[in-house]
């Protein structure tokens, strides 16, 4: 079930084949996986998403390729989507998480959104200490 | 503006106090941030609270302190709890988050979010090669 | 700071002195707090909304009127709405609810926010057991 | 699908043991549902889950269990986690939930979650009335 | 899989049928979707419901009967409700939604999660001048 | 109360400088509001985001660009995004949103979400006539 049908034969069109070969070069796999397949229904919107996944999670930044999957995953989680729970834990994975990390991992998002359900109902003031404009 | 009032005089309690004693002992600091204080309306809430996230946040585990702080604000953002993004994003800068990994925290929570819209939209089924069930 | 500005004189429009008669006559009270001035700036949505608030929160039904303020709070704090978050706890504390009563509350949405992110990270499938349509 | 595979034979471990025999005992039922047996893959996060839903849901506490389940059901739906929403329904009924309360349980959050919204889209500000800390 | 059985014979029931006719004269089609069959459990909370929809979707006003669906599916793919994203785009496309709008439709609700995400994580201060209160 | 200072003197980096003189340029305003000050704190941040923007909502597509702002704010006030909500309902006066349009934009979005709970409690099984891959 889903929302826009895929192309039955996406690569026939240039610019979907262009996402998917360097798809398949950036993680040296064959493997499309379905997320790209539905985006192909616009070209437009999977070049775009894919540029942008590429810079953010593919290309070396400050945080670790690890560490960026693990925030991928708790946003994910924090919203409910299915798919993309599925496809960044298999991706932490990939990348060596461990099961002791993985429940470590959950552990800390679960006890984050129980302390946020806490504050939010109590509508806790924010400590002036905690404000950053405040340090210059 | 709350929906408890803070106790006037926490530390008369003495349940209050020895939660109090040992976040400040934890923590090598003297400052009780306003969760804490708003907590111990009900010092068996406060009790369970600290000792949770004593448990989850202060105590060495598998994942880097600094790895959970993030992790901490990529789910109170998605949750708009304001209170939790001022404290952790502060704890965090104390363990050391650069600028540089700030920006990049935030650039990688938000490409979830908004991949997550798309995900969602789109109703993309899961690929059958994510399903960890099937690895055994 | 709001969207709209609530209108300067607002029961110089019949429509809005009527809901604003029966809001008083209904709470035996003469507060009209900033939700229905700021809903008054159309009417029409003022009446709607206060004609369902009415038939569902101060009319007798097969729940107790405090559980469904404390339904209510819980809803509001998962999706963060401070406004009604505060309106709510305070109805609730004019019915009735104890410190340990919202207390007990706090512990309980909390913990149902920790659980569904345990079983949404884990995307656990749903036991046949659950399924209500089964029962026939 | 599901992102991780639960333990073939989890009562083979001493601990998983422990915590089902405690469920079995404490619901006095021999079922044990999908929920506990993913979360077996880690028994340290099995242990601290049953015990804090344990002790939260299970207990005698200044709210009537039906309540805690209509909560936890409210907390669930507006999290959208499928499986609690299934799961805690079924307890919710088990404990005596009519069809009648379900149907009133259903209005109070429905509507809560729509005036959500119109505060949030006004950015209604807080009546001065409603702060707890003005109280003292 | 769902959390109250539909009635088998939905339209024994005389309010029950005079709601599904209203829904096949307004809509001008045999087919009822799920939602309503499912609504039916609860004669009352059908006829509300379905009022509500029908006033406010299928009944002319300010916005567009277009617009208002894909404002519909802006919400829905917000709050992760699987079935509303399928009923609303399918609603939407019968309305006359190409691909190329669909398509801009996810362009603007993606881009707009991930704006929210920002701001929210720098808890960056509403200017002065979004303040519509400050009009008059 | 801010998680990030904003630089002092943004345009004297001359890559903050060349953001905010093509947002000037392209609003043909010499307003620059908090979301830019802020996001100025890491220039790359701020010119990936503001290119997108600018893409996404100051750019002709198929969308008209009213409609696109209401969109905007009904994923803003699901997400509680106070800023958001604020910056967007200036941005859709600007640009012609009379009060009625702006009252109708809140009965959409407020029922949206009052029916999505009512979906995801009942948990309606999607129906078949709503997959779009079956078109094919």
């Amino acid at each position: 079930m889903s929302t826009v049908a895929p192309p039955s034969d996406p690569e026939s069109n240039p610019r979907v084949k262009a996402v998917f070969d360097d798809i398949r070069a950036t993680r040296k796999s064959d493997f499309i996986n379905n997320m790209w397949l539905w985006l192909a229904f616009d070209p437009g919107l999977l070049e775009r998403t894919w540029a942008e996944v590429k810079a953010v999670m593919a290309t070396p930044s400050p945080l670790d390729p690890l560490v960026k999957e693990m925030l991928y995953i708790a946003v994910s989680v924090s919203n409910g989507c299915g798919y993309c729970i599925h496809s960044h834990t298999a991706a932490a994975k990939a990348k060596g998480m461990s099961e002791a990390e993985h429940a470590d991992l959950l552990r800390v998002i679960s006890l984050a959104a129980k302390t946020n359900q806490l504050a939010t109902a109590l509508q806790v003031p924010v400590d002036a200490a905690f404000d950053a404009a405040a340090e210059r």
